[in-house]
């Protein structure tokens, strides 16, 4: 059953731009809200609902995946949109926001089941879970949803003192930890992987599997959010997040299918060892496409002499029946030299030895973004007679493929937590994540720099070639001479 | 070291015409051929060097996989030949042959390395052989190479009595019996597919494969061949040949590598059990696009009432420690719904309980002809939430592709024999057909018909529903939603 009342918590900010409406235009569009539907803006900026509702349609022309604005279309979908002025932080103006929402939701003969998005600062979730419930703006006997986006906490102890403020508003299971990263398709694909396909299950193991490598690199620098980014570090924007619940995705298995049961089975990295599994890194200058780039520490609103990681790179190891022995080497860092989040397993044994060739290992390669792909890179017979490196792909086409918010609005209306982060999971995540962030405090490890537009610090490097493995980068991922025929030969 | 002069018996005829003079062309153009390098093309047609050379260009013109046609390469291509009128088959004009080609490696500067390419009708091997071994024309103290196409007799004592004539004149190693099916490039993958490819070594074989799909089918009837044909039949024309060889390219693997110890490892079919392991078949009147077509049995130079089939499927059963237990489905036929030649690997268990949606095997399948890729079926999540299947694919640009006759040509002027058929593979191959011939023969197997341009007769459904499988059909193997997303997105 679909929540039909979405309330927004900071409708004027860049997130419900970039994201929420296009996301619920797009589900619109597809037929997947209820009908009718209704949307409760809040902010504080002084918009009636008239300008509001033509903020959003710029929002959604520009934004929308879908490249034609079907205006007409658009026109119909806003009109679900009414906008309230709201001081969210305030408890005295939730009295009229309940009669303004009940007031339309009788208009619409709608039930009440509603969703509040909190796209505000993180330090006002739990006071707004609060007044929510205190003014009765989650009607009782009604679906109630509250969705909230990272950062949740800033270590483990303010992490579990916000989950406990919300769950003195909202029982746990109303609480929606949203993750982007989850509601990617090729994310979701992990779920899968192993256990709808056989082949893949008979593969994916420390039978035959050397090691994982799981990369989120992008191109950009701090940007605007320098005054966030500096407090917060790669390790606490990224890692602690989407790169453990990436962890989690690529390692659950038939046998083991709760994420929270991967995260439990992670070795702790103690803080005193912190510097041999762990590089942290800090971009310098640097340049990309002959471009001279700024480094960290002379971006704008970053503080002097700041220690803020902009890369991190970890050997997480599980205690798992299947990947017990695969180290799982994951990544992030802020201007690397390309934008990418992918995940490779790479296999062993390159060849037998009664075939000739170069050797070159089996991989099998998930792209998260910017493309979505699956890739197995196997070994075929070349024209000359040699071996030769060729990739299985499986792509797809960019427009066709819902973005993660249309995803996970939808699977938050229809109450489907699977694609969430759960609570366990973001404690544990903190937990092993605790000692490193003293590590990083104390000192303990050391803060590398990399030219911006790099691949990050060369020490990372070495975090590999301990196991005598190697990062593998795009161009090693991505080999060309005859992938691209079939596109070549579609195309005349 | 390459055979720097070739010798070609039924140079006029259309072999030479379609495939060896565009393919020795290709292997000139691709700096293949040792310099100086020549030709003798022999033939009862009375042609002058300057005729055949144009004869031999328009061939080029026409049949070349190189679309554009370079005059000035083509032209020094054909000056390599020489045209000689000559009766093969009458043993005085040895003599004369000799001094040509004695002659005209003087002028280059040849060592006399000889490679005799016997395109001629089967009864004219041994004899053929024989003559150039008496009149000296196979230089002693020189390279020697003679090759053969089928057919290589047309039961096992008539393939023998041709072996052991060829053998009165020439060492076994000096035979080349050629196979065009093992030119072919994703035929020669074959034999890397798992030596070279650990995760495909560890899922192709009977603890994951189900089953393995053979197929042949070519849309065309008999043609113009009905006296060579009628004669045949597809058990012989196909399937002892093509088709058994591709048996033991597929079922290759580590341990046992050696094609002839996989034909040994074949559970022979005795003659009284073939009804219920093969079956075959012949086409009858049908249409294709809407066109009607005839009936075998109407086609010019088909006795009449023949019994001859044009279809053929059997299931094939393996004592080898990889593939024990797995049935091999082959088939082939001809005015078959579409041409094409490729191989299914079928893999068990589709999916497991917890995992929701439509269970889809996986499959890997190779497709050799008319495009060439290797396709890997697995399920993927789908847009909706469920499972989709979808297809990792590598393919290759046709043009980019060497013809099977130039890698065979090549590789027996180079006196390397792996991707040719070996008279111990042929013996066993005729011994394992043997029975069905008889069967045959004694009609102890039905003759189901099929109508022209079908799927063949539905009595080999039965073949495979007896297992609880079913062919896998173009159709179902090429699966489309986001398949082609690729080509399409570069094609814009």
């Amino acid at each position: 059953m679909l929540a039909s009342t979405f309330v927004l918590f900071g409708a004027t900010g860049d997130l419900a731009k970039r994201k929420l409406f296009p996301a619920l235009y797009n589900l619109d569009l597809d037929g997947k809200l209820p009908e009718p539907f209704a949307v409760f803006a809040l902010g504080r900026k002084p918009f009636d609902d008239e300008m509001f509702r033509e903020h959003a349609a710029e929002a959604i022309r520009r934004f929308s995946r879908r490249g034609n604005a079907d205006e007409e279309k658009i026109s119909r979908f806003v009109k679900r949109i009414k906008y309230q002025i709201a001081d969210a932080t305030d408890a005295a103006g939730y009295a009229g926001l309940r009669e303004t929402v009940e007031k339309r939701e009788r208009e619409l003969g709608l039930p009440g089941d509603r969703l509040f998005y909190l796209s505000v600062a993180p330090e006002h979730f739990g006071p707004i879970a609060s007044h929510i419930r205190a003014s009765g703006l989650a009607k009782e006997n009604a679906l109630t949803r509250l969705v909230i986006e990272k950062p949740f906490g800033r270590d483990l102890a303010t992490a579990r003192a916000l989950n406990a403020a919300l769950l003195e508003s909202f029982p746990a299971e109303d609480i929606y930890y949203i993750d982007h990263y989850l509601g990617k398709p090729m994310v979701q694909n992990l779920q899968s992987l192993i256990a709808a396909n056989p082949v893949l299950k008979a593969v994916l193991s420390n039978k035959y599997v050397a090691n994982v490598q799981i990369t989120a690199s992008e191109t950009v620098g701090v940007e605007s959010r320098a005054g966030y980014y500096d407090e917060a570090g790669a390790l606490r924007d990224m890692f602690q997040n989407h790169m453990l619940q990436l962890l989690m995705m690529t390692a659950r298995h038939s046998e083991i299918f709760d994420k929270r049961r991967i995260m439990e089975s992670a070795y702790p990295i103690a803080k005193e060892a912190a510097g041999s599994h762990v590089v942290r890194g800090q971009y310098a200058a640097g340049s990309a496409d002959g471009k001279p780039l700024a480094g960290y520490l002379d971006e704008p609103g970053i503080v002097p002499g700041s220690r803020t990681e902009t890369y991190v790179a970890a050997r997480v190891m599980l205690d798992d029946p299947i990947w017990r022995g695969v180290p799982f080497y994951i990544r992030t860092g802020k201007r690397m030299s390309e934008k990418s989040t992918r995940i490779v397993f790479v296999f062993k044994d390159p060849l037998e030895a009664h075939i000739q060739g170069e050797p070159v290992r089996n991989y099998l390669t998930i792209r998260v973004q910017p493309d979505e792909s699956v890739d197995f890179r196997l070994n075929l017979h070349g024209m000359d007679g040699g071996l030769e490196p060729v990739s299985l792909r499986f792509s797809t086409r960019k427009e066709e493929v819902p973005e993660a918010y249309e995803r996970l609005l939808h699977d938050a209306l229809s109450g489907d937590p699977t694609f969430f982060a759960h609570w366990d999971e973001i404690e544990l995540a903190w937990k092993w994540v605790q000692p490193l962030q003293e590590a990083f405090a104390e000192n303990r490890v050391p803060l590398y720099t990399y030219p911006a537009g790099s691949r990050g610090p060369k020490e990372a490097e070495e975090l590999l070639a301990e196991q005598g493995f190697s990062w593998l980068e795009q161009e090693d991922l991505a080999p060309e001479p005859r992938v691209e025929a079939e596109a070549v030969a579609a195309g005349r």
